[in-house]
């Protein structure tokens, strides 16, 4: 039986398409895929935990892929890391069950979305956070997160383009913290939509400026109507930190 | 009489050869000139508040230029910022006496060199700090900074290459600071030598891990001798971090 392998990366989306294997764009599944490869001379079927858009990044991420190469899992991480750019890294390995899968078996995950609310550019945050000048209201941004929490049907802040069976997902928090200009919205839930936490935060940043009302979000996602909300915002500020699992490979992302 | 100006900038140094306008390299005094001409319609003469070589950043910068336009020292920053790139950026602007002058008329500077010290690279930190992986003794690195404030002659420490009439210079604070596994080595003196930061943070690393005792430090600056010193780390791991001038420019870096 071929050993069922999960790795624990880390990325700075900017230079890649996303995740998720393109035609004829970089991404990472396809750079870390091609480095294991080269590692274990076989070649490599590779699943990670969701894809990310262009330009987001992955302070955790999980991806598996089953073996015949005997190679040890705490060696992986640094044979891995000798191919891979810089731009991405593996810090941890371990065996999981046959049925083990990176993205079915993940109980929840974090997104952070970093909003720069200052006059002016910070030149370390480019393509780090979203840049946005006007002053931001945090009582009514923190207000507006609140609406999403619990259970909902999320498919007025989804874009559509992806086939899911429910468009039903619950929320466990989205909370805002501001230290400095920097405010971070982070969003748990056990499941994401496409495009759910960019048209998310996008509404939030509507009802913190007053282009809508806090309280209009309820009847936002109660009307599944995408036109409603606000819009999504870019990629760049978002940032994948933390995943949940079960197990042993729960334990990797402590 | 024309106005003299002094802007205060910030940089991320990975896409530069460093400050200083060079033949066939894009710069960021090159570039800051080029957009403060289109902005003022008339030649500029900038002069900054030292050279940064390649790859190193500027949270903190000074730049001065005369100038025969009116433009209001507020409108200056936004105005630049419409042109720069997203890696600089401006974030003050005041007019200055006539005889101030970035480099000359500047009291101390502090640059702080940033060490990932950890078994695995942080892509968040790729070309922004210096990976290295053996593990650090933070006594000893304590030890070692102790041995270069006060006044010395810095001859062993700095890169030869640049005319200058002393090689004494005040260190006033030099910090280690450890904040999970980033190590931050902050130094503040009244001037530095050519490759004098990196050549300091090299020595105290070499006594951080045995290759030199941190007492030997005071017998290498004694003997002026730039081969008994440690190497001088990479670029991407130094930040000007302050700067302090007299008067209304001073207000600017506080």
């Amino acid at each position: 039986m071929r050993r069922n392998i999960a790795i624990r990366l880390s990325y700075l989306g900017t230079a890649y398409h996303g995740w998720q294997i393109q035609k004829s764009e970089i991404t990472v599944q396809e750079t870390v895929k091609t480095a294991l490869e080269k590692i274990l001379k076989e070649p490599v079927v590779l699943t990670g935990c969701g894809r990310t858009d262009a330009g987001v990044h992955a302070e955790m991420y999980c991806a598996d892929f089953k073996t015949n190469s005997a190679i040890p899992c705490d060696r992986l991480p640094f044979a891995l890391n000798a191919l891979l750019p810089g731009d991405i890294v593996a810090t941890d390995a371990c065996e999981v069950p046959q049925d083990f899968n990176s993205i079915l078996s993940c109980r929840k995950k974090e997104y952070t979305y970093r909003i720069l609310n200052s006059s002016f550019r910070n030149p370390f945050l480019k393509d780090r956070a979203y840049f946005y000048p006007s002053p931001l209201d945090i009582t009514r941004l923190k207000k507006a997160v609140e609406k999403f929490v619990g259970t909902h049907d999320f498919a007025a802040v989804r874009s559509v383009g992806s086939n899911v069976k429910s468009t039903v997902r619950t929320v466990y928090y989205f909370d805002v913290e501001k230290n400095g200009d920097i405010i971070s919205l982070r969003v748990c839930a056990n499941g994401f939509l496409y495009n759910m936490a960019r048209a998310m935060v996008g509404t939030v940043i509507y009802a913190s400026i007053g282009k809508l009302e806090p309280e209009d979000i309820s009847k936002i996602l109660e009307s599944g109507d995408r036109c409603l909300a606000g819009p999504t915002v870019p990629p760049h500020g978002l940032y994948l930190t933390k995943i949940w699992y079960d197990g042993a490979v729960g334990n990797m992302f402590k």
